[in-house]
């Protein structure tokens, strides 16, 4: 007889695999959970004979089950308040007016610098806990507003404490190269240099799990970043980068020559470089709250992706300055409505596409041998987590093959 | 020695009273509440003495009162799933094919008028209480999913029954004339005969606070919203009106003309019609989630409404068909991102002009006299409401005096 940890019945699963089904559905279905995995998914009359007694058995009577949500880029350890700035800003004041009140990223970089450890963890497990309760297991984390040793040492550390004193599941990527620092104003190359010799010593302590870069005009350029990455690759780290957000500078197609994970915003990207990504396999990530905040008008080359068959992911790029918005539900809709994705490609952005975007294999789809992270929906179809918004529709969240309280 | 039956110190407050202060901040300051309404505010040293030993007092430490958030426009109380829709659309089906397939309003009205008492309760609830959770203690429900007299009035006796049996406060808007019903199709003229039937029926049920249409080229003609509004005069109603959101017909103006309530959506609205509407005391009621759902472009005319001083309300307009967002804050943020107003502006669309909006003037604001309806927030200004959106500020909920709980 199978031994099962637990089971649930009369689900409707959307397992987000390739089955031949929209959503990978499996309608009617049977999950099990064993020693934290996914030890069957299929018809009822399909599981193998378990011991009904001993073995807890949840009926769920026609609720979906979908694999938990991977949030795979957000800026989520930071301190300071930057409404401040967007008071200013919808008050008519210029750009320039809030750089010289102390507006920016540097607003958000000299707080965090100097916030504690403390601090800084109670900040993100506040954000953290929101979007568990909207149903988010895994969520990768950006270091970038230290922009020196101990500062982004200090993030990484966060996301790393995060990662042991909270039941979501924490990705860290070093993105030393997201702006200058005070210290080197005017200096860009010195500070890349500077980039390049903190990321041994952070992955050193097992800080790093991917390495980004914000390739722009107003960021690095391609030179800079591709040092960033030889520095990388040189430890076997995989790439990824902020790119063609704002111009078609060409940091997908470098994120694709290093085999990188993603390339991230993409709005300006061309058809060379989705053929490089397709080529290459690089997940074009897409951040609609980031387009929405900032009133962007260029669209992301969704038919292009389409056509060439970049997988798509979708997260909220949660930070201060450009998407204060933690909500991943919010971002399926604003996928949708804004960049015209389909309910189900919205999904597999934030499930199998989004784990391919942080290099996981064990999650984002529900199968066997596949991590049990998933949670149950009281919602009449998929799509229903893309069209809706407000009405939380979670039931149960389960993470590792155990139920976590989601209502936090 | 005055009783007091709680007492808020610690707090600062902005109160949305026309004071001279931005927010109509009060810094470091007290509210008491006496009897479901509010008994003082203002600083400490001002506070009369009171007997410490009998009086529940609470401190904030600096966090944030605020009036409890007005939701002056939804449809609250529908049954049916546009979400399949929403997906055949994004998938390239049309809206003649969707019509085909039985969509659009038609959809929501079947399934409203086939759902009982019960059903729609539980529905409208599970809404409800989102915005509460947000920190919204008055809304109101339109009618308009029926579109015969039964069933309208179902909808605005289950708007009744949430009223009694749910803490937030619920205003009732009969909107007959939403939409043609299968009954009497082409013939517009027809049904606004039945609409002014229906009215006194309905409101000799004490069902109806307020009256409201659909002008527009797809809905009702002026000359058709102008038989609803004299019903509606003659029964000492006041009117409002869906208006200006895809041409500018001039639905405002004749809100304008019977005094009305309000003109909502107006992304068309002309300069006379913001004349006749400063003229009136009509407040404009605009809804950012509609704008965005529908991905419109024509913005409202704001610098128009600032210059004639029409006060601005802000809604969620939450229905199945144009916004299905049931979050206050999140129309608070899109006011901000894409209508350009300022956080003052929008708080003051969601307390004190929406109250304005509904005719409401025991709300709104903090001062006393008024109803104790207020909210605590973690926050560091009030902009914050309208900047960061997903992870919920609200501490605690106020309503007619007593702590509700909004972790719903
Ligand atoms: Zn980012
Ligand atoms: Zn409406």
């Amino acid at each position: 007889m199978q031994q099962f940890d637990a089971i649930w019945v009369n689900a409707n699963i959307a397992t987000m695999t390739d089955n031949g089904q929209p959503y990978g559905t499996i309608e009617n279905a049977v999950l099990a959970v064993k020693d934290g995995r996914i030890a069957f998914v299929g018809p009822r009359a399909a599981l193998p004979a378990f011991d009904a007694l001993a073995t807890p058995l949840y009926d769920v009577a026609g609720q979906w089950l979908l694999p938990g949500f991977i949030d795979c880029h957000t800026h989520l350890v930071y301190a300071g308040d930057r409404a401040n700035e967007f008071e200013l800003r919808l008050n008519g004041a210029s750009y320039q007016q809030i750089a010289a009140a102390g507006g920016g990223i540097k607003a958000t970089v000299a707080a965090t610098r100097a916030a504690s450890h403390e601090q800084l963890f109670v900040l993100a497990k506040a954000r953290l806990n929101a979007l568990l309760s909207q149903g988010v297991t895994t969520v990768e984390i950006k270091s970038g507003y230290g922009l020196d040793l101990a500062s982004e040492q200090k993030i990484l550390e966060v996301a790393a404490e995060l990662s042991q004193h909270h039941p979501v599941s924490v990705q860290k990527t070093f993105l030393g190269a997201h702006a200058l620092p005070p210290e080197y104003a005017d200096n860009a190359d010195g500070y890349i240099d500077a980039v390049c010799d903190m990321l041994p010593r952070l992955a050193a302590l097992n800080l790093v799990d991917a390495v980004d870069v914000f390739c722009e005009g107003i960021g690095f350029s391609v030179a800079q970043s591709r040092k960033v990455f030889n520095a990388a690759a040189a430890l076997g780290l995989p790439v990824k980068a902020h790119a063609e957000q704002l111009s078609n500078l060409g940091g997908s197609a470098l994120v694709a020559e290093f085999g990188g994970l993603s390339a991230d915003h993409i709005e300006f990207l061309d058809e060379a470089g989705i053929a490089a990504m397709a080529k290459a396999g690089t997940v074009a990530v897409l951040l609609p709250g980031a387009f929405y905040f900032l009133r962007e008008q260029q669209l992301p080359p969704i038919t292009l992706l389409r056509q060439y068959k970049v997988p798509m992911a979708v997260a909220t790029d949660v930070n201060p300055g450009t998407s204060p918005l933690c909500s991943l539900p919010l971002m399926l809709n604003m996928a949708c409505t804004l960049f015209r994705l389909t309910p189900e490609e919205a999904l597999l952005g934030v499930s199998r596409h989004a784990a391919k975007a942080l290099g996981l294999n064990d999650r984002g789809t529900l199968a066997v041998g596949q991590r049990a992270d998933f949670a149950c929906y009281a919602i009449s179809r998929p799509a229903e987590l893309c069209y809706q918004f407000g009405v939380n529709p979670l039931k149960q969240l389960i993470i590792n093959g155990k139920e976590v309280n989601h209502r936090l």
